[in-house]
């Protein structure tokens, strides 16, 4: 029986990034405590601590000497600054994308323009760009949030992993608005590359295997699209929910998982599907 | 009975400026010139031909000391440029919205932008818009026309009279494929407020007339709406079209009129509606 990995699973290129900043600073010696969890993994969240890293609500919360670790999401300009003065040492994990996002937040700010910020009130990601616009940034998610426009120049940014269906109608919308519209689309596409790979995966393989958390949402779109082009899915949380009888009669397992799964995990998961087709 | 007029009908803003700028020059004992129709009504141009006004297709065919009249569509700027080498006295009567769309083309191309302009490719104001577009411009009605994007620097402009739904559709296709876009919405509203006014009239009458050529589809697309409403609705062109009968047990009427049918011949519909209903 042959198994074949999607062409792209898992950790996106800012989550994998972040780990790895996290991981070679304690590594060097530093004591480092990262604001709020890296990643919405219990299991990854507690490897991390059995090596050091502390997580922290509030930086408030930071002990003497202790490095602070930003995660992937970034934050607002304001605890940048507060961590700057204080003279803490930083560790970005900002995404890069998302750096991208705040900059052009901030020169669209600069330019005049007001801006509106295409993603979740409230997410983490978002409260950080937000900070970038100097209390002139509105976030919409629906068309109804859309505010009043009168004939003022309108930049539009993405929250890198906000909808590209809903960035499109918002985006649409605002222009229908107004005279003037500059858009960066920030939108990653690390989640729609996921779900391209895992169509493609179902068309070689006779059963589909999703590794990812039952809460996660990314990961239950991944099962949604192999089931609705007809695949035989398991969607487990662990190498433990992997059965034996999955396998009788298949010539070719395809393996994938949501974004929020670490490598290990998925190490584990191979290991488990060798170990019981190949003992 | 009693006759409601649409809120907005008939010419738009540009045309009337243009014919008014005919007119004036005419008047002043200019020689004056239109290169192309100045309205596609028939009705129209002999009626400004009859006052001097001579229509010509190529500026090849300029008499010696005529003055050239560019209609509200607007030309390419070579033509311009041509004629200002000449010497030729121009009565500029491009449609100060068609102005500020070249001038948009003109700017974005400046600053480096790969210029799309969502619009009729022939159309006369596109041939126009593309010219500021130093060969850098493509023209793109449909979606399946937008050309291969890669990481440029995206400007949109739109026809005025392109479909605002249609615009819609190919900023969100281009937002969706492009790391930064920078729109201008230059439509006019002028067909949009004229068939919302068609609308509104529809409930405060018991029938509608419409003026305008058969052939006219921005009429037809006004005789389309008040049907829809359930109106009972009179298409006509000119004024001896009218019926008597269609005015019997009828407490008000609705008169609105396509964007080439000029105010004379709506006058004279009025007139003869008077004549057979207060006789």
């Amino acid at each position: 029986m042959e198994i074949i990995l999607a062409r792209e699973y898992g950790f996106c290129f800012g989550v994998r990034r972040a780990i790895s900043l996290a991981e070679e600073a304690l590594k060097s010696g530093k004591h480092v405590a990262s604001l709020g969890p890296i990643i919405h993994n219990p299991l990854e969240v507690s490897r991390l601590e059995s090596i050091g890293l502390r997580v922290i609500e509030d930086i408030s919360e930071l002990r003497e000497g202790e490095s602070i670790l930003i995660r992937s999401h970034g934050v607002p300009l304001e605890i940048i600054q507060e961590l700057k003065d204080r003279g803490i040492d930083i560790i970005d994990a900002t995404c890069p994308l998302v750096a991208r996002a705040q900059r052009m937040v901030d020169f669209l700010t600069s330019e005049g323009y007001r801006v509106i910020i295409a993603g979740e009130q409230g997410h983490p990601e978002v409260k950080g760009l937000v900070s970038y616009g100097k209390n002139n940034a509105s976030v919409v998610s629906t068309l109804e949030e859309i505010p009043e426009l009168s004939r003022e120049k309108i930049g539009i940014v993405g929250q890198t992993t906000f909808s590209l269906e809903r960035f499109r109608e918002i985006v649409g919308e605002v222009v229908s608005k107004s005279w003037e519209v500059r858009i960066f689309n920030t939108l990653c596409d690390a989640s729609r590359k996921r779900q391209l790979a895992v169509e493609e995966l179902v068309d070689k393989t006779d059963a589909i295997i999703v590794i990812g958390g039952r809460n996660s949402a990314n990961t239950r779109r991944l099962v949604d699209i192999a089931l609705s082009k007809g695949a035989t899915v398991y969607h487990i949380e662990s190498w433990d929910e992997v059965l034996p009888e999955w396998f009788i009669g298949k010539d070719k397992i395809g393996i994938t998982a949501g974004a929020s799964t670490p490598d290990w995990v998925i190490d584990k998961v191979l290991e488990k599907i060798r170990e019981l087709c190949y003992q």
